[in-house]
């Protein structure tokens, strides 16, 4: 089975290059690597720019787009993903699962260059890995990357580095914040798979996640983007097969299930001294799940939003 | 006047059935009979094949996607629709008028077929029918149609079998049950026709209604649907002509008017001895109808929803 | 810099154009004077057309599209936009800065056409001028426009009459009351540059405002188009530069800064002897206004919706 979810972004990047200047990106090409699209380094970047990196990082299997809904009293701006291809869109491709550095450089990688790798564990789990002649990635970071990236990625890919595509934002970007609330449903789907859940049940998703403003620093950036998630975000996914064995772990997959829930991400960040890998595992979750058995007929629900945490981390209560 | 309705249905499945897989329906072909389109009995569907049969099921006349709204205290996904052909599209095409039975087989049809048949009364009453080359209709339904199905229909349109095109979906499936919340404009429209309105004075529609969770068999499937139009779906109509006559009849057209509202459809069903012509009538309707006067500047308001009723419906209450 | 925002807007109205029986819309070709599209005069118009109209009265620099959302306690259609160029769209294109007259015939005129005249303030305040060999424009108006109106902006812009494009709709019309609604982030864009704020620091916009009903006369019209902006609409801009500077001067920019707010449109209007010139300019704001500042992370609200208002303007809470 190969999706070619390589070949799907590629062909939406085709077109979004056309015009870099309308979306406020950057198209760098030079010898030896190759396109390398900036969203928000130095680019500034733009609603329209983050639903493209939004997509492309779903390999175009999703629609994504920004509604207002209300957060607390005001009416605020929530991205809304939809797709019929949770496991291929949210883990095959936009799980940012591949961390990739070289000296200073330090990039979380995700997008459908990863299921041509193939290198992670889930990739083992779910029984996926991609042929491709041109490889697409999305790296969350500060900085343009080197040329020794590109180089890395062929190595793990088999593709040359001049067939590679990279786009890049930061956390704290407008198009990187997009990319980020656009995960409701991706978080889901990873927190089922860690939970050992069989992730090919589920069908198709649906979630909303409130649109982080833009951060003065990456600390704040992490903060919002986290925090967007675990207490403002709300997923309904649809499953077929047995109800037991989401009815036992479902209670554990929304962010309320973790011990530390109820603190803004910065304050769980700070009392971790600052060390993601002690964060309770649990907490990486969206704030309500749903799950619509399309088999029995049962609906699991699981977790709520936490509005006032989202309010607080987005520098909204003291108005 | 010939709107072309079977022809703009026949546009959009031609886009379809170049990647079946993707919508995940599957296209039958024989000799005899035209293409067969299984959105869910064999067929396991997606949102999107949702879509796109709600969609065609309204000749292209309106759009249709699916957006989170507050259902109780939880986000739900709901079908919104928008029509400028209210008539064409809810009436002449979407409602589901014509009952198609051959031995064993039954189903509700919709769709533009309808119009070219032209054989219920709605169309005299409307005077309306069309011409056509090849026509496209939807069966509601849990099995796949004979043969001696494409024979009947040939017979009321004129149409010849290989040049009918048929979409098909059980209540109770992922696609089945987007098309029925597509359904709320076309609900009040119908009601409005039923209460002798002139139809053709409303020139606009938009409608909600939420998502109703795939159901476990046929009878919770009726449940769900009917529950998710009845108490959970609002209308807005755009309207021309006097504000006496809509006054008159609008607090008979929501579900409100119904003197068995407040109870689930199930509960309304099992009391008529499980018998669909012992309901009353004035119940299948939208649970809010609110009729804008463009001519007048009235505007007319009736009926409400009732949450508690769709979420121990969708069964939601006891988590 | 030439932004051709008369070509982009061309480029949606030749689609348009194709079909003006599927809008409603009414298309007016004589000699001597160019394209005239009546959407909403002798024609009927419709939803959709009033999204074509709204979108190319942008040209073409945002999406528009209608959400249900409550208004109450009811699910209520709303004009929800999107920009990522909230000058070009809003200022240079979409805000009605042109009075045009001629013998009884009076329009306020929007749309690139006046960014090729250049005339207003405006335009020297924002250093901005199109060239442009084909100009299109906007008319608010209950009456068609006669041939003088192309004269006069022939003489403006330098354009041939035949190579200038109208679109005509009168406030009290489907397709106008979209267009009006549409301006919910164009109202804070202007409010800020009265206020003295460089515009030019807004670099995206988000907004939405309730789809006013069609009004009996163009009194109550007037009413309540400018009610739904001033109670109803909710807008987040996304900013670069200081804090300082918006801390000051946001207060000031929703309605609810004008020492009249709390009345009806139509209330101030009579109270100001119908003289729109005595009533203040604070005044024509939306109700809430959210700045992010994507540079220091800070986040300005100001304002709030303030529905009965609405609802008593839309003629809701009798019922």
């Amino acid at each position: 089975m190969n999706l070619e979810l390589n070949e799907l972004s590629l062909s939406i990047i085709e077109e979004v290059v056309e015009s870099p200047d309308h979306f406020r990106i950057i198209a760098h090409e030079s010898a030896g690597t190759g396109l390398l699209l900036d969203f928000g380094v130095e680019a500034e970047g733009s609603l329209e720019a983050g639903q493209v990196l939004s997509t492309v990082c779903m390999a175009g299997l999703a629609t994504v787009n920004l509604q207002p809904q209300l957060l607390g009293k005001w009416q605020w701006p929530h991205v809304v993903v939809e797709t019929d291809y949770p496991v291929a869109a949210c883990l095959y491709s936009q799980y940012a699962g591949w961390q990739l550095s070289s000296g200073k450089f330090h990039a979380m990688g995700s997008g459908p260059m990863r299921a041509a790798a193939g290198v992670e564990p889930l990739f083992d789990k779910l029984w996926y890995k991609e042929e491709a002649d041109h490889v697409v990635g999305i790296l969350e970071t500060a900085m343009l990357p080197p040329e020794s990236i590109f180089e890395e990625i062929s190595a793990k890919t088999g593709v040359e580095p001049a067939d590679i595509t990279l786009l890049i934002a930061p956390t704290s970007s407008v198009a990187g914040n997009y990319q980020v609330a656009a995960r409701s449903v991706e978080t889901a789907m990873h927190k089922l798979l860690e939970l050992g859940f069989d992730v090919h049940r589920i069908r198709s998703g649906f979630g909303s996640a409130p649109l982080p403003p833009v951060a003065a620093n990456d600390l704040q950036g992490i903060g919002r983007t986290n925090d967007a998630i675990l207490y403002g975000s709300t997923v309904t996914l649809l499953m077929t097969g047995d109800d037991a064995s989401i009815a036992e772990i479902l209670p554990q997959v929304p962010s309320k299930s973790s011990s530390v829930f109820g603190k803004t991400f910065l304050e769980i960040f700070e009392a971790a001294g600052r060390d993601f890998y002690k964060i309770d595992k649990l907490l990486f979750s969206p704030a309500q799940v749903i799950v619509q058995n399309v088999d029995t007929g049962r609906v699991h629900v699981a977790g709520e939003p936490h509005v006032p945490l989202v309010l607080k981390s987005f520098g909204l209560v003291a108005e």
